[in-house]
């Protein structure tokens, strides 16, 4: 008998930023897969076994998750956001497209979640109004190369452009050096978001001109989001200033 | 006294697709606007009024819902999906910015939801699984020639694509000259998602290749999602196919 496998978003934060569907797919749940922090925010309950696994090992937990369902166990697999933007949900399909074929059988449900671009913006007001793209900035998964295109691309086309995993100890210098090659074409003025750990206790967001972006600024739970030559800035006395995008949109 | 203004994105469906940030801010309002099909997605109450406007008056109705709050009084203004998503968001921001100084001093808050390209990309698998755009089909509000590059540009630069408001009765034609346009760049085998008011009881999701893409699969009501010459189809027998980009990626 061949079990369950949902894929689930947890949304930016705690279970406040969750869907009705993740919470009960999450109660539904007998085994739950995961990053150790995505499954430190589910709370535990009797029944429910957790496994974590390195945020590295993705098509491995993916893997021994499917083979769990396939076994007859209704399975969770937890990501932060949304789990089909830099995260499980992809690395689900290809364990599915490369392993046992028994597991293309398997009931399986993609969950999605508020992903962090969107939590990040509407801390910020709404910088994300007109044509967006979203770049990760890992280059563990293609080269540095095909990320310098897709940035000069993006700017040059007016895209308003949100960066996931902008920074970590293993890639120092991938920030700084996406500032510099948008600093070329967009010059110095357009906004910069820094939204840190929005929806969590920890929470940070800040503000910059690109010409005064600093990837001092980001960490491994920062999203950045860089703006067009029509985002704006609304001050607002004794509030945080308000970024937008404006819907209409000249000339590029 | 100030009162309150709430920007809520009510997720792709129903209550099951939204958040319980968004539940808590729609049972504290007193008053909620916004166009009416997603006022209809709110349970009416006592002491709840709904103030429905056409969806084409995105600015008064932000003027008015901001006015309420200036007044006093507990707001909310709902949109589909997510509210900084061609949405209410950048309304709301902009008109902050034009109207009455007093409107700064609101307490606003934006409550980010599940945009359809979420919904739309869970239902299929990951299509959206490496970088990717979103891009509005709407030319009311930038001209026809900014579309055009930025789809040449995003197609170029091997970005997923996903396409929002593709088709209405006032822009029959947009739909089909971008499928046009893309084929140039990516050719025909590149598997094209329809996702057509995904998380409803009127659900309905096509796949097709971009050489048979067809502008008359869509309405309204869909979301479109373009991928890239990485995209795989994943066959299963007696469920739909997987859709999904792997998040490796080579040069584009």
């Amino acid at each position: 008998m061949s079990g369950r496998l949902a894929v689930i978003g947890l949304g930016p934060g705690d279970a406040y930023h969750r869907t009705a569907e993740a919470d009960a797919e999450l109660a539904a749940a007998e085994m739950i897969y995961g990053y150790g922090p995505y499954l430190d925010r589910v709370a535990d309950r009797d029944g429910l076994v957790k496994i974590a696994s390195d945020n590295r090992e993705e098509l491995d937990r993916a893997g021994a998750a499917l083979a769990s369902a396939a076994a007859g166990h209704r399975v969770a697999m937890v990501s932060g956001g949304d789990p089909g933007v830099f995260a499980m949900a992809a690395a689900v399909c290809e364990a599915v497209e490369k392993g046992d074929p028994a597991w293309r059988a398997i009931d399986l449900a993609i969950v999605p979640g508020v992903t962090a671009m969107l939590a990040v913006a509407a801390a910020a007001g709404a910088p994300l109004g007109h044509d967006f793209c979203a770049i990760s900035l890992s280059d563990n998964l293609k080269p540095w190369s095909v990320v310098e295109k897709r940035l000069s691309a993006a700017a040059a086309a007016g895209f308003v452009i949100a960066l996931y995993n902008p920074i970590s100890r293993a890639r120092p210098w991938q920030l700084g050096a996406a500032f510099a090659l948008l600093r070329q074409t967009l010059g110095g003025d357009v906004p910069v978001v820094f939204g840190r750990a929005i929806g969590r206790p920890d929470a940070r967001l800040s503000i910059a001109p690109l010409a005064e972006a600093d990837a001092e600024q980001a960490d491994m739970a920062t999203l950045v989001i860089i703006g067009t030559a029509e985002t704006r800035i609304v001050e607002r006395p004794g509030l945080q200033p308000l970024v937008y995008t404006p819907r209409f949109s000249g000339g590029a």
